[in-house]
């Protein structure tokens, strides 16, 4: 902004000098030779200074897109919460809404003391090590003018998005990490456990492998492509929740006498709603993972949205097909499907490959929860079918379709083979993390899961001591049995 | 960016010219001519520097508006199925919302097929014939600069906001029309009719009426005005939920013994969350309309707010006068009749129009509901009320409101004129196909309607093979009459 | 824009008239000081032009910004609706599901016919007396041109955010003190009773105050801070209810036999989704109170953020501590305690003071909840613990804990005084107005609470004719008999 005085000032001098020292012949030279000078400095400060309040108002504009972002993604703990709880009995309904609405509190905690840090604190290419309580830069007022305002309200340079909306934008994706375990483990395990193990997850784990890609690290400079977290965010969740589902086992009565037993869930249309919050809440999660307001953003929210179509037709046919009757809870999974499949490379494929991308996802869920079913492992809510394994195909399509890089779009093995690492190093440290952390909170808790007469009259009265539908006859008020028909 | 040099070197090389041709008198003007038109050209190639480096900033700015309007639209799919799920039996809670939620995945894969191509592809005046699957210009790094950034990084101009964030804003708005379709026909259509029919709306009939007035195309010429859709968007799903809901005829016991029997719907919370969803939703259906972030967006927004809220204080008054008790269901209609009745003028009525037309629309939706059900077409949400009679209303209340043109506001009858002309030619072009299609899905499915049977135990069971609320006694349960007690 | 042209014929004027009066050996002189004179005023012209041409796009983005916070808070609505529906029982849900949506309508029409002006309308120190209706400048298309654009759509200067935003934005505010009366007079109170009180509070009791500090008057300049509204929204809503509750007395069976009686909510699902969209709705609360898109915004979302989730954590704790179990009501209220209190000092305080008054926030309104039941004030909700009690605390912390000025922060005593001045003087104001107003309200109407058979029986059935659950058995539907259990 100052520079305009300065630059003719200098000019000034440099005119004053050489005048002291040269013939008129030469002298008669002097204000052409000033004019071309100033106008061209003045030229370029001018624009600089276009270019300067424009880019001003530029990152003002990427801050509040990263908030509303930020604000969408927050919304999805809203999605998960009544996603999870309408997929669950409603004597557990309680529990898992408490959980849902808890863990975006105790992720925040977290990821402000620590996970922050780790992730993005400076360190070594396996860990950060600084900015714990992600305090510095960011206190209003600090006058340093790099990042704020002073106190007096004299406006300084703004040189970057300041780092709070940052660090916001980061701790709504941290949450939905632990957000995503919450579902797979839903109906049996304690409370307190769950707590604990999310603290662990946002707190260390999900920042370490995080730190490895999006702080530029190792995974990152090895080739490895996500990048809105497929891998970094859902594979991480589902991977904790599969971990999590297997060591508490199933629900009772899920697999009795060799066979699957279907336990629906208690309100549909809360799960519904859910499913509709989160696919809005992925307008923020995959435009906003641009982190600036640039053209790109709409063509990823158009990707995004197209997966997630592909992937409710494509599940709906196949449940369809498969069932003789369109479940409402494959189109939801469907959707979400998608929408983890697109995640990791929705902004370098083509439209084509976004629908093809969401369309096999919509596929895979469908046959996944018949897998996991296939091999006893519990999950009420199909997270880790949604999470985990379209995490896993979604960073595969990477490697698959990005365009020029994409093994069916002009590239080669390469960047397949850097998705596939991704996969295995981030999956390999949250697996062993995830054991070591659900063992390590039975011992101390003396065991996760709630015993069997808790399970059996929910874990409404037994952990919070009241229902969520207080008023509503429900069925296990009328039939006084303990069998099956009870936990229906 | 490049003029300021191009530019002074063009006077350099006319100076030397000059010059070389003129005596020492003339050549004394040189510098003081020279300074004068490198002082212009860079005054004048600097302020176009501010110019493009903020214009470019703005051209970001309406394309982040245009994305968060499009989520806010995108948001209603999940305030209209909370809607009509709340106000059907919950025997069809999961039919209604399955519905409710897959249509967004077929209306997003029909218009990007086919849809946007039809009413904004280039072609005739009629019908839009270019651009099927959306391909084309949005393919990220295209490479050509002037609507994309490169592979390399390096930003090249942004001449327009990207075509992406227009498509995603359109094909949300075209999820709106089917999605009204919904309402009216729930509880007794087929599942597959009503996704075929949906799939024709939005691929085909929807966007052909659209381009005649949104691209600009014989009926936007011919004077129209319609801002944001209420005969374009509103009145197009109503006219087609209309023939849907006449074709179909009433659900069993609804119209008996010369009697209307209410049949009330089944979880009022969620009707009314889904009234305040689509209440904010229409923060981006009717500002976004302006398409660009500019100063009447907000305004836009104020007389969009005032209409909902003078619909919703008047229909309460209606209803609280005509039935003696203020009906919730009427409540969410006014407001929902004040925001349609808005639609087509908010941009360009006063505050007070704004209040006018919302009111008179809050005591529409009573009478028409009424009115409906006097000729006994069973509407089970109002859709047809609301979106059809509150729709054509608020296209001609442009004709009388309009500021400078409207018949009580200065201009003369040539709006209203116009305004009558839009209202017929769309609405008789959708009745047309909506007969056409309805029929012609009832020959192929044998039938549109599900079977007596199937109606009376509930689309839920006989459709998708599930309910809505496992583990709570519905009075279907204690009362096992097949009576009209059970289908309350 | 123009600038420059009129600069430099000003400045060739000059070079015109010193040339008929010099010297040739000072008119040498001309063309350098010439020069330096056009160079500066271009420079800074073309400057002035970047920095108008930016200023304009930042104002735009300001309006957006302001538009996309309104929605927010508009959004909050919802978030009360479902809150307070959820905290009472099913047998009153209609009631209050049409007293929330309602609401919004009876508060934007009373704000823009008489609450704007008296808020924010030219007057004394006291009341503002001008702008009832909101006429004036924001008429689309008056081409006074400072802050609209003409008709011919020639565009115009913005000087400031169009006038509309604001009042968009101070609508929803006001809403929302008569949302948070809703739900402590909820269960028994007369439809109308509740009406005409909001309508009254928004017309004029929450102007009045508002305008004493938010317009810059006498509260203002005594130096009281209330950034987002502890006081002057909050604890407005808190006090109003306060005073309704203990004039309305509580419900029956409450306090019976010297005891409490937990009356538990209805519907937990809908009551946690509530709290989760107010908390996002707090993301428009809070930093959109900053009225401008600045760097500000993004600390305050998340001092905001850090505040509710201390809050949630505490509450928590505290809960399962004092009654051995973690209450969902105890998490719900712990996180809009939190947030209430940080609404005051959002921008001014540091991160870790954040969770310090978030943290207090939470544990102070579990045990405000026991301190109500135990003076036997009935509130259904906790309306008066959170926005009340929370809201004192939040205004009294900014007094404590502001950057600089707060009593643990480097200040003395005087922040702490004024704001004790601010609680008190808006408190008292509004304590006084609401005595009157539902005195008043009472004596027109008869009483402001439904008689006792229509208490028991339920207000959906007794003043709205409907039930909200229709098709689900209820308790009171098995159990015929009047006592405590058909209330439960």
């Amino acid at each position: 902004m100052y520079q305009p005085v300065e630059d003719s000032s200098v000019v000034l001098r440099f005119a004053r000098k050489i005048s002291r020292n040269f013939s008129p012949v030469w002298l008669a030279c002097i204000p052409f030779a000033a004019i071309i000078t100033i106008v061209w400095s003045t030229a370029a400060s001018a624009q600089d200074s276009a270019v300067d309040a424009a880019g001003q108002v530029q990152i003002i504009l990427d801050t509040i897109f990263l908030l509303t972002s930020s604000v969408l993604v927050i919304f999805m703990n809203a999605g998960f919460g009544m996603l999870e709880a309408g997929f669950c009995r409603q004597k557990n309904a309680v529990n898992i809404l408490a959980k849902n609405l808890f863990v975006f509190g105790v992720a925040t905690i977290a990821y402000w003391a620590i996970g922050y840090a780790f992730m993005y604190g400076d360190g070594n290419t396996f860990i950060g090590l600084k900015g714990f309580f992600f305090s510095g830069s960011s206190v209003p007022y600090s006058g340093d003018g790099s990042e704020w305002y002073t106190m007096d309200g004299e406006t300084q340079i703004l040189n970057f998005v300041p780092e709070s909306v940052s660090f916001l934008f980061q701790v709504a994706f941290a949450a939905t990490a632990a957000t995503i375990v919450s579902g797979a483990v839903a109906e049996r395990i304690k409370f307190d456990a769950f707590l604990i193990f999310s603290f662990l997850l946002v707190a260390i784990s999900y920042p370490i492998t995080g730190h490895w890609q999006w702080d530029g690290e190792w995974l990152s400079q090895f080739g490895f492509y996500d990048f809105a977290g497929s891998t970094v965010v859902h594979s991480v969740g589902g991977w904790a929740a599969l971990v999590g589902a297997a060591i508490l086992g199933p629900r009772l009565g899920k697999y009795r006498d060799g066979k699957v037993n279907a336990i629906p869930g208690h309100n549909m249309s809360i799960a519904t709603l859910g499913c509709l919050i989160l696919w809005i809440g992925w307008f923020g999660f995959n435009p906003g993972s641009q982190l600036a307001a640039d053209a790109a953003v709409p063509y990823i929210a158009v990707t995004t949205n197209l997966a997630g179509a592909a992937g409710a037709v494509t599940a709906t046919a196949t449940s369809w097909l498969k069932d003789g009757k369109p479940d409402l809870s494959m189109i939801i999974n469907g959707v979400l499907a998608g929408l983890v499949g697109i995640t990791a490379g929705c902004d370098s494929v083509s439209m084509l490959s976004a629908v093809i991308i969401g369309a096999i996802a919509g596929v895979l869920v469908v046959y996944s929860v018949a897998f996991f079913d296939a091999i006893k492992i519990d999950d009420p809510v199909g997270a880790t079918s949604v999470h985990l394994v379209c995490g896993i195909w979604g960073t595969l399509a990477v490697g698959l379709f990005q365009i020029d890089t994409g093994l069916f779009t002009g590239g080669g093995i390469q960047q397949l083979i850097a998705q596939i690492v991704g996969i295995l190093s981030i999956g390999g440290f949250t697996v062993a993390f995830s054991f070591v952390a659900w063992y390590a909170i039975s011992a101390v808790l003396g065991g996760i899961r709630v015993d069997e007469e808790e399970e059996l009259r929910g874990l409404d009265i037994s952990e919070h001591g009241m229902e969520a539908y207080s008023g509503f006859v429900k069925e296990s008020d009328v039939i006084f049995s303990s069998s099956s028909d009870s936990e229906g």
